[in-house]
Order: structure tokens, then C-alpha cells, then sequence
């Protein structure tokens, strides 16, 4: 590759809507183009990087038997109608009609398409196990899509699926993948986590996320340093054990005039209402929360979550707590549905089992009641009164109250304790680099993917799904390999291996720098070559800098002398190698390179 | 590869949907399976198939300095807006909307895009010329999808683009690439006819289209023994000379009731008005067809078409001919609008210039007259005589009437001579792998792409776009390459080199056939190697028939004599083999093979 001719411009200022470093560098250094919101255009440099990575995930998927198959992306509808999918993707599904007013989709993933093929072609359990995977370009109407390729709305992925027809062989294809996911990542470079990421409400599958540590990701994970780790959403809370409450006072109403907020309550119970041995803070008090569930079928359920007053509802991990449902906002229309609310003064008297009840044609009734496990039997709270301007005081879990059920959906804080009893949780941020997850029966029951088994009966087949984010790593790799002037690529994923800039503007300069770069051709070394005749150094040696190739050779005033300059781009590092020599000594230092990131 | 485990099943039964050989094969043996009409997926063997295609294509492009990008998929409607393609390309676009409603396209050609990417990095004559390529998916809603990946509404295309500041340089990238396709083919092993596809109506851009010759292909093309070729849209007609018509007779308006179809006016006129050297023939009328002309802002206009009475209108050449204006049939409510016309019996005075002219405002009148090159001035035809039962004799192009223009609308026949006088013409058939197109200015004056010359002057580029259809190209192939028994592979396409078949039960043979398979797989030979315990061997030589590798060998009764049979599947040549020998005789035959391929 020569500068002169290479399809690319730097930019010395920042993309207007960047506001991550990889986005910032990928666009300034040419790797990358804004098509349109979350869409993007690989450049000759980005494309290179995008095929070398691909090419590593493709070997670590083929060295587990993987075997590579290529999937529409414009998909009938059926299947997804099927599976619940159509309708349960909500406003991030693409869908669009062809001419014959027939519906299609953009597939944000492959796993009916992958479950209906195994069907088509398999019918005995002689046939499995086998694994599938594709490298493909996927779509998600993202609502806000972000930080360049971090979250787009057209995006490269390698997805696979696993097919077995017991338990143990998907544990089997599960830990295979784990593994590859973990030589991929270590290969790429990639600093990673491995975070649980499924609560207990999904049956039991195991699901992970492998992220990419980094201020930047857009999911918060938490981890302690007895090596715990899990995505916020997947968080267990270590519950109290329940209290014996035979002892403890009746629960009195009290006057609470003016105090609807946690905080006015805490103060107005210090002030009138104060406590012996010491002063009520706001985990004494039980606040409840009004949102809406949208459910699948569109109806809309207010539903009241009970949290200890000094926490909030995480949304995120209330979402993942009530998925396929949507959470949304309670709105006055759905609150107007359920006279017994009273704003600011609401308490779990009212609620769940404890309010009224469910008319027989089972419209009407108390919305349902969730409470937080800290919220165990025994435990006592000041709550709302049901009335305004009042609340209840020693109000006692499992004596007063009841509720529909437990539910994870308070935030995570730095300093709760990890559920495994590794030590206190510290939070931080990632990029989703990989997911790896044990899908069990769903798709199989709901496609009808069977396979006979030895005593000739209809199984179903037991599947999981993996994904890498193959752009979404070219990113996280920008983001953990840069500098303040550029890009520091590892060799393994660099567009080329070495950037020879020729200075000055004599011949045997010029000479000099094609000289070596067709030496470093010959021994299979990439190079990019500035051969740009009118060019100051300043800029060569910013732009070198900016595109982040591992290794510059300066071809310059050295020459005189019989030598040029090695630098290597991440650590700056500089040496002076006779000319004759610097083909042999780059090449070896690539090559030695290359072969570490391999091993 | 191994059969017991590969990701394949063989049919023994056509699809039912599969009219052509290289469907119902590529089907059959497991190499891609239908999604939707028109959207295939690939399946293992498929995509290998697919991606030699894929290198030897990104390599002939590499040759030529053309240099990779990747553009998205799902584009954005403004530069298709400001190009007219997004209306222009009628129901074949795939549109849809985004969750704010924006409007969303999938890609059915790039030219927007990539003169837009020009415009953002390039901007000056020393930045050209440049020529960008892409291996992309790619989507047209065909109204009929067919023949399995010989029209698909998901494709894959190599499409490029070049840029240039000057006709000269378009004319070299042009020529760069005509060569690069002819290498391309060669090395697929398919035979092509390089056919003009552009009638001089498009302003002398110059386009060709490479063709597979094959009675299954959709287009038809003529060639002549002197070596012209072109897709019938693109025939011109050997005009005869203007004849001197001072000594004609006026032209006689006669009855010829219930004579309203050509044959039944030439069988009337031969009867009652006979002429004395011969019989009247169709040639000798002159007929007038009426469509409708949908233009680009939706206005319909009524056209008029005169033909020799023999020949019919060719749509598609009529077509082509009033592109981007869509051809219709003239409706009642049309027809309605013209009172002059008399259906069965209207002629050329009623229309065009010799009909009623248009009023002040632009609207009413007579319809266009557009004339086939034939009805030279001086020529004398039976037309209608715009009453009912009523035809002219002897009315005379240029003196009794005259028309708006000339157009290339009749059909073109066998016999026909070839517009550069090589000779006649015969028609054959053909499927498209590729199309050169010196597309000239059109998209950059839409998009604004300019560049500055020597002198600062803001210069308009000149572009030329060239596409070959990889995926088509896999169907071409498997239609070049099969006979009864299933598909026959070039080698350098083949899934792999060498299928390697174990028959019997004995684990000697098996232990034989994977060590052979280790053999060649160490001496760089692709292998698939039917290992299955329990298959027949009949079964196993059908599959290797049906899949169609290159060579076959069957290690199995000959082992107790120490050799396996090598059968050609093309030739059906077969010869034995000491097994020692075996892996070196079959590296040395692919080796060849592969190298001569290259050549």
C-alpha cells in the first residue's frame, strides 16, 4: 500500500456527534465513515482490520468443529411469528414488506432461521451434535444508537448455535464455546470479563457475557475481588434471614402531614415520631413504585415494586426481571385504573394480596405486588398509610403484608456483597465483546425441531446461541490500543504492519523507502508506504502516528549515514538499523510478534 | 472434511419449485436451501464454493489497483432522492422506515453512495483516478424471482466504481476492467460473450455485458459469425437508404371492411387490390401500436409505435428505449383521451406531427409517432386510414407524413444483419455475470462531486460502474458444469480437490482412506472424506456424483492388492493407483489443475 494512492484522508478535528475515542480515531484516522445514524462504511484500512479479526474468530470457531454456513438477512416474517419474536422485538426489529404486501424482517439474529434448518436437513440423533455459525451483517433499530460501531443499527457478528440432543452435550458445546471466546479474545488482544448474566427467573440456563472493561461500555458490571462476576442485571442480593416478629409491636398509623418523599418522612419521623436507640434513616422506610408492564400481547399491567427506602428502582434490572414484558412508565390513565393508590402516601396494604381482590371474570383487583429479598419476614418498616398525609409505622413483612413475589430490581451498589460470598461488589463499565448462552429447548419446542433418539421417540433438541460482536470488537480494540496522537494496534489486527515514511525530497530517499518496502514484501511483511512527494515529515509523522501501524521506519536524513530509524508506535520506543539491515530486524520483530499473539 | 459430520444431506428429489439444472443440483447436493423466493442460504459447501469465487474475483480487482470497501446494506433515502433512483426504481426497491419514521432503502447498487464517499475525501485531479470495489449483499424485489440464484432478490455482487477527471481516463479504468472480467471468467472456466448493451440513445456512454451462453440464461443476445455480439435491447437496425419518391403515385384511401389485423389486410388487398410485380406481404404495411408511457413524476402519456407490418414490438427493446420511463399497455381511459384513434384501422396521419397539434397550454393533440429505422423517407406502406374499414395504399414516409423521432422498438430476428456488417445475425441466450458501464456524469453532477483541475477550476468527475454477480456466477458454474448424475466442478472453485469414498466394513479400508485423507491434506489438497460406517457404497458413490469434486478415489477391494481407484468425474476416466502412491499422483493432478486455471 502506498499513501499516494490509498483511499484515505486524515481528519485533524474531531467527527461533530463523536464522543468516544475509537469512534473519534477510527473516522479522523480513515477506517470508518458515517453513512447514516449507526451505520457505518468500512474504508480500505477498517476493512482490513474487520477481515483479521474475522479471520481469527474463524479459526477458533472451525478448531471447536464449528462449521460455517451464511444466512439471509432479509427474513420472512413466519418463523419470528412463530417464536414470539415478530411482535416481542418491539420498535428494534426492522420490518418492511415486499411487493406483494408479504412482511420481512432485518434479522437481528439468526436463531429460528439456524433452528428451522437443522430441521430440514436432520431427523436422528446419530445426526448430532453439531454447531453452526455465520459471519454475517446484522440489524437492530437501536433508539439510540451510539459511540460509532459501539452500538449500531447495521453490524457484523458471528453467530453460532448448537444442537444436542441432551443436556450434557450442550454443557459441552456451552464450555467449548467458553473456551474459544477465551483464546479469541486473548488473541485479539481484548482485556475481557466473564460476567454472569441471567437471573434465576429464566429457568435455570446458563448465560454469560464476556465485556470488555472500559469507562466507555454502555453495561455496568460488578465484580469482587474474590473473582465474582456478573452484569448488573444478573445480580442476586444477599437476603437477611427472616426474623422471628412474635415480640414486635402492632403497627400504628401516625399523622405524616406533608411527608411524601423519603427524605421529608425520615425528617418528619426523626422530628415526631423519634426512635430510642437511634435516629430512622431512609432504609427503614418501604417505598413503593408505580410502572407499567407492556406485555406481548400489548395489554398494559401496573404492577408496585417494594424497595428499602434508601434504594432505587434500577430500570434495567426491572426490565430484565419482567422480560418479554416492557416496563414503562405508569401513566395517569394506568394509575386512574387503580383508585386505591394514593401519590406519596401509597403502601403495601393496599397492594398485591394484601388489597383487593380479583373479581371472577379476574379484571379489577390490587395491581400485583413485587418486594426486594431484603424485604424478608420479620423485618419492620415505615410505609405508606393509604391515605394522605398518613403512614404506618412497624409495619412487619409476612405479619402485615404479603406480596406476589420476589424480584431483583433495586440498584446494585459498590459495597454490597457478592452472592457468592466473594467479598464486596465493586461496579464498573464494559463493552459486550462476546455472549454466550444456553437457549435450552424454546426454539426447538416452538419450530418443532426433533430428532429420534435411540429407542426411535421424538427429542427435542436442546440449542445455544453465541455471538461475537466482530465490529463491535474492531472498537473495543481502538478503545483499549490508543494514544493521545492515534491508534496503537496490535500487530495481529493492525490494517499493516509497518508504516515507512520516506523525509525530504531526494531521490535516493525515495529510492531507499520503495527499496525496503519491497524487501519487507518479499519476506511477507505489510507495509503502508508514504511515498507522497510534497508532504512535510510533520505530517507523515502525524498521520503514522494517527493510523497507529505497530512499527514506523523513518527513511530520512540517516540515509547519509547508512541508517534509518525504527520506532515502535505504542511505546515510542526509537533505534537507529543500517539500511541494509532493516528489512531482516522488522521482519523478525513482526513475525516474533505474530507469533506470540498466536500462541 | 468428514461426511459423518459435515452439515449436508443429499436429496434424491428435485425441489419442486427448480425448472433449471443448476437449482434443482446446487439443491439437491446440499450446497445452499431456500429461505424465501429468491433468498437462498449458503450452506457449507455452498460458501466454499462462494468464496474462491469471492478470491479470484478480490484478486483480478487487486490486479487492477482497485481497492476494497465495504458499504452498508440499509441506506438512507436522500441521495437516492436526489439521484431519482429511489422513485426511478419503481417496485424492484425494497423500502422501508425506521422507528422515527425516516425512510430506509436496501441497496440494490451503490452509485450514490460511492460518488458521495469520493465527494467526502477527495478534492482535487491529483486525489484521481481512483477505483473502489465491494463484495456486498445485495437486494432487488423481482416481481419473479427464478431459477434459484439466477434471480434472487438477496445477491451477492462485486460491484466497483471508477473515478476520473477526464473521458480518456474513464475509457482506461473502462478498459482496465473489461480485461480484468475476461481474466475473471477464464479463471471461473466460464465461457462468455461480451455483448453491447447500450443503444446510442443514452448519449454514447459505452456498455457492455458479459454473457454465459445457455439456453437456460433470461437474456437474449444476437451474435454474428464476424464476431458481433449484443443483448437485443442493444441491436440497431441496418437502415435502408432514403428513396427518391418525386415519381410516386399519391397515395389512394380504399375500403377494406372488416381488415383490422395485417394478415386479414393483406389477404383483402391481395384480393381486391392487387398489385401487378408481386403479392402484397405484411412488409408492406406499415403498424401502429399504441402504449402508454409511465414517466418518472407519474405523468402517463399515450405513444405511438410504427412498425413493419411483419415484425412485432419488442417490450424490452421499447423498454430500453423510453427508459427511465416505465412501458405499459394503454389502457381504455388512455385511449380515451385521443379521439383520432380508430382502433384496427389508425395510421400515421391521425398521429405525431401529422395529427392535431397541442394547444397553448401544452396538453391535448395528437400522441408522439415514434417510426422503426425501416420507414425511411421514400418508402411507401398500406396503413390505416383512420376510419373504420378504411386503409391508404401507397402513403409515403416524408411526404405524407413524417414522425417524431426514430426509435429501436422491433423485434429482432434470426437473419437479421448485424449492424456492423459481419454478417447475419442468430439469437441465443445467455445469463449476465457482469456489466461494464461508463456511467460519464450523470451521478457526480447530481451529487456534486467535483474536483479541482491543474488550473483551480471546479471540474465535474466522470464515473464508470462494473459489476460481476458472484452468487449468479455459482449458478452459471453448476449450469457450465453437471450431467445427469449431478455437478461437476473446475477444480478451482470445486468445495475441495478430492472426495475420498471408504467402502465396506473392514476397518483396514477405513483405516486406509483417513490416512490417504491425512496424506493429502498434509500436502496442502482439499479432501472430503465419506467416512459413514453403515452407508452403502452405492449411496456414497451417487453422493460423490451428485456433489460433484473433481477427483473421486475409492479406497475399498483393491486395498487387499495394495491400490484404490482414481476416477475423473467429469471424464469419468478411472485408473488405479498403488495406495503408497496415491496421495502423491492425486497433489500433482490438482496441483496441475489449479496452476493451469491460474495461467
Amino acid at each position: 500500500m502506498k499513501m499516494s494512492s490509498l483511499f484515505v484522508r486524515t481528519l485533524r478535528e474531531d467527527p461533530v456527534d463523536a464522543e468516544v475515542a475509537s469512534h473519534k480515531l477510527l473516522v479522523r484516522a480513515g477506517y470508518i465513515r458515517r453513512a447514516a445514524p449507526g451505520i457505518y462504511t468500512w474504508l480500505p484500512l477498517g476493512l482490513r482490520v474487520l477481515g483479521k479479526i474475522e479471520a481469527i474468530v474463524r479459526e477458533e470457531m472451525d478448531a471447536i468443529g464449528a462449521q460455517e454456513v451464511h444466512f439471509p438477512a432479509l427474513l420472512p416474517r413466519d418463523p419470528y411469528e412463530e417464536t414470539g419474536r415478530w411482535t416481542g422485538y418491539g420498535p428494534n426489529l426492522f420490518r418492511l414488506k415486499d411487493r406483494k404486501e408479504n412482511d420481512y424482517l432485518l434479522a437481528p439474529t439468526h436463531e429460528e432461521m439456524f433452528t428451522l434448518l437443522v430441521k430440514d436437513l436432520y431427523s436422528s440423533y446419530k445426526d448430532l451434535p453439531v454447531i453452526l455459525y455465520q459471519i454475517q451483517t446484522k440489524y437492530r433499530d437501536e433508539a439510540r444508537p451510539r459511540a460509532g460501531l459501539i452500538r449500531g443499527r447495521e453490524f457484523i457478528m458471528k453467530d453460532s448455535y448448537s444442537f444436542d440432543v441432551d443436556d450434557d452435550g450442550l454443557s459441552a458445546a456451552y464450555d467449548a464455546h467458553r473456551a474459544a471466546y477465551m483464546r479469541v479474545f486473548r488473541r485479539l488482544g481484548l482485556d475481557y470479563v466473564i460476567c454472569s448474566a441471567m437471573s434465576g427467573a429464566m429457568g435455570g440456563s446458563r448465560s454469560e457475557e464476556f465485556l470488555h472493561p472500559t469507562p466507555v461500555g454502555e453495561d455496568t458490571f460488578v465484580r469482587s475481588q474474590g473473582g465474582y462476576a456478573a452484569n448488573v442485571e444478573a445480580v442476586t442480593t444477599v437476603a437477611p434471614l427472616p426474623r422471628d416478629f412474635t415480640d414486635l409491636q402492632p403497627a400504628r398509623l401516625l399523622a405524616t402531614p406533608g411527608a411524601h418523599t423519603i427524605e421529608s418522612l425520615v425528617t418528619f419521623a426523626n422530628l415526631h415520631y423519634p426512635r430510642e436507640d437511634r435516629a430512622w434513616v431512609a432504609a427503614d422506610t418501604l417505598k413503593v413504585v408505580f410502572v407499567t408492564l407492556i406485555h406481548v400481547n400489548g395489554e398494559r399491567e401496573v404492577v408496585v415494586i417494594g424497595v428499602p427506602g434508601d434504594r432505587d428502582v434500577d430500570m434495567r434490572r426491572l426490565q430484565a426481571a419482567f422480560d418479554p414484558a416492557e416496563v414503562t412508565t405508569a401513566t395517569p390513565e394506568d394509575l386512574a385504573r387503580h383508585p386505591e393508590i394514593v401519590p406519596g402516601y401509597s403502601g403495601p396494604q393496599a397492594v398485591g394480596p394484601n388489597g383487593a381482590p380479583r373479581r371472577e371474570d379476574g379484571t379489577g383487583g390490587a395491581p400485583r405486588f413485587f418486594i426486594d429479598p431484603r424485604i424478608v419476614d420479620g423485618t419492620s418498616w415505615i410505609a405508606g398509610g393509604n391515605a394522605t398525609d398518613m403512614h404506618v409505622f412497624g409495619l412487619v413483612a409476612g405479619r402485615d403484608f404479603t406480596a406476589d413475589g420476589i424480584i431483583e430490581a433495586a440498584e446494585v451498589r459498590a459495597g454490597d456483597p457478592a452472592p457468592d460470598g466473594s467479598g464486596p461488589l465493586e461496579l464498573a463499565r464494559g463493552i459486550e465483546i462476546g455472549h454466550i448462552f444456553q437457549l435450552g429447548r424454546k426454539y426447538a419446542e416452538a419450530l418443532g425441531l426433533t430428532v429420534l433418539d435411540q429407542n426411535g421417540k421424538a427429542t427435542i433438541v436442546t440449542m445455544g446461541s453465541y455471538g461475537i460482536g466482530i465490529s463491535r470488537a474492531v472498537a473495543a480494540i481502538a478503545e483499549a490500543y490508543h494514544d493521545d496522537f492515534g491508534l496503537t494496534w496490535p500487530i495481529q489486527v493492525a490494517p499493516a504492519h509497518v508504516h515507512i515514511i520516506a523525509t525530504g525530497k531526494e531521490d535516493a530517499v525515495f529510492g531507499a523507502a520503495a527499496e525496503l518496502a519491497a524487501a519487507l514484501d518479499a519476506r511477507g511483511v505489510e507495509t503502508l508506504y508514504d511515498d507522497r512527494p510534497r508532504v512535510s515529515a510533520g505530517v507523515k509523522f502525524a498521520d503514522a502516528e494517527l493510523l497507529g501501524l505497530p512499527w514506523v521506519v523513518v527513511v530520512g536524513r540517516g540515509l547519509a549515514s547508512g541508517t534509518v530509524e525504527v520506532r515502535e508506535r505504542r511505546t515510542g520506543a526509537r533505534f537507529e538499523v543500517p539500511v541494509a539491515e532493516a528489512a531482516g530486524v522488522l521482519a523478525e520483530r513482526v513475525e516474533t510478534a505474530l507469533q506470540a499473539a498466536r500462541d
